[in-house]
């Protein structure tokens, strides 16, 4: 095996949210389904943009908000995923290199704009999501830089990728080029729409391909059509190791004969909960290639979990390393 | 008089703020001036930003945040500033326009960009800014709507039009415009050091164009050279009402013979102080047009100001109107 260039690389959606309040009220008034992530079109994002209230821009997506906040923790990242060549795309490559990320996918060449998730966000905290993939449609299996992929301990997919067309076969490559290089593959099962678009691709991947499964209850319970518990037990045949998140009431972690139970971080107020998984994911496995033990690694994923569900925007805004340090979980 | 269309328009630079959080420690090595707003040019601008954490976008820009703060408390508000055509110029005017702020201007042609303003916040909430004014200098005494200008009671301007090269010719030509239809002439100072670079015109122009001024404490004592007790008093002599904020020890009101003292509201945490002047000018302005006297204009000022430095960014998250209605200062 070569030697580790980085902890984790990351592939996804290269997305910048823009964020707004709405209540429960105006989310039916623009016919929108509360707690999804929705695909639209860039004629339906100018529509509902402009019937969107004012916003602020962050930089998103699933996987790289995982990224960022393992690089926050202090772990050395890449970044694989597919910007326009526009002042947005400028916006995400500035936040990931700013945090020492390594982002070698060169932007899209052919006119497709920065792809931009409309957020709307309820005074409970929960986010709507409406999606405009613009130029994540062009990621394709040639932006899978196959050295970042094989000096990585993990390589890190979120199901998102099952949306934009060729995507999947970069994700299908990537966890190629891992395994060969015997390195781990984990995956993030996204949304649980996600899910049901792709549950049967979804199944036969992580049984396939996958070392580490991310996903939240009702996502796991989609994946099997069944409820929670039932799900947490399938899946142990499915994969080595589950990471199960239930948002209040904790996270399981499946792995083996080993079960692992962790309780939420207490919030002073559920501010915006966009990221809440994306940054469990980043602690976690910061933790596990730290060489920290399950316990541990959910722990610290909880801990940047309710870090970034206490503020706008799903990219952290404290000093997570100092943040983990003062609670035990990382060494100064 | 013609009818009211406008409880206020503002004109001022149309301005993206781009946050990131920086401890003292970082801006002395950025050799950073903290607390004040410094210009630079494209290219500084570029370096610096390649330097600068992981940002958040929010639309910013003093009178323009002035002008959301009152078109978020109810009041029917213009705006009149210079974009790019580009993203963040389409970000800037759909930020305005969905509080349905009427924004006239159109965007530069000649390939400036929107200008932004790299804003780092440190621990203490301060924020310490550098500037690039791009398109905002294109600002040229035709952009000002004439309608707009004289259907408003209020018309409000920032001292940081001083800087760009055309914009005190739009502001005159604002100011006179505004007089003609017997409406009054507010300015804010915006910043000590803008008051240093245009002291002399300041003076001149408070005394012969203005009637309501805003200033904290240390830009009216750099106006008038001295300490702002003395300073309180020549205001007096120089313009009718005087707006002096002091930060957490609250705010004057000088009026002719009449002087209102009122306190800061509390705030639980002060995470930023970007806007907290040009918000308490919203209050203020907005409880004026309402026909509030002073202590309740006031005190309204103080209440937009405390929501704003509870949080990132220099629009209001908050339903500024309902908070309003909360603490009995507008009926709902």
């Amino acid at each position: 095996m070569v030697e580790d260039s980085y902890a984790v690389a990351g592939i996804g959606n290269a997305i910048v949210d823009v964020l707004a309040h709405a209540d429960d009220a105006r989310l039916a008034a623009l016919g929108l389904d509360k707690g999804v992530m929705t695909l639209i079109d860039a004629i339906d994002a100018e529509a509902l943009y402009a019937k969107m209230g004012p916003g602020q821009e962050c930089s998103g997506g699933s996987a790289a908000n995982t990224i960022a906040g393992i690089a926050a923790l202090g772990g050395r990242a890449a970044f694989i995923g597919k910007v326009g060549d526009d002042v947005l795309g400028q916006v995400f490559r500035h936040d990931l290199s700013a945090l020492g990320v390594h982002f070698p996918t060169i932007p899209a060449k052919a006119g497709r704009a920065t792809a931009r998730c409309l957020v709307f966000v309820t005074p409970d905290g929960h986010r709507t999501m409406q999606t405009y993939l613009g130029a994540c449609i062009d990621l394709a299996p040639e932006d899978v830089d196959e050295e970042a992929i094989a000096r990585a301990r993990v390589t890190y997919l979120e199901g998102y990728l099952w949306d934009p067309p060729r995507a999947k076969e970069a994700f299908r490559k990537a966890a190629r080029i891992a395994h060969e290089a015997g390195r781990q593959v984990a995956l993030s099962l996204s949304d649980p729409f996600c899910v049901e678009r792709h549950r049967a691709e979804f199944l036969d991947l992580v049984a396939q391909h996958v070392d580490i499964l991310f996903a939240n209850e009702v996502e796991i319970a989609s994946l099997f059509e069944t409820d929670f518990d039932s799900a947490a037990r399938a899946v142990k045949e499915l994969c080595s190791t589950a990471v199960l998140t239930r948002s209040a009431l904790g996270s399981v972690v499946v792995s083996g004969e080993q079960t692992v139970f962790q309780a939420a971080f207490p919030v002073e107020r559920v501010v915006d909960t966009t990221g809440a998984g994306d940054l469990y994911a980043a602690g976690f496995l910061h933790g596990l290639t730290q060489g920290f033990d399950l316990g541990r690694s959910a722990a610290l994923g909880s801990l940047c979990a309710s870090e970034i569900i206490g503020h706008v925007g799903a990219r952290p805004i404290a000093d997570l390393a100092s943040l983990a340090a003062n609670a035990g979980l990382l060494s100064v």
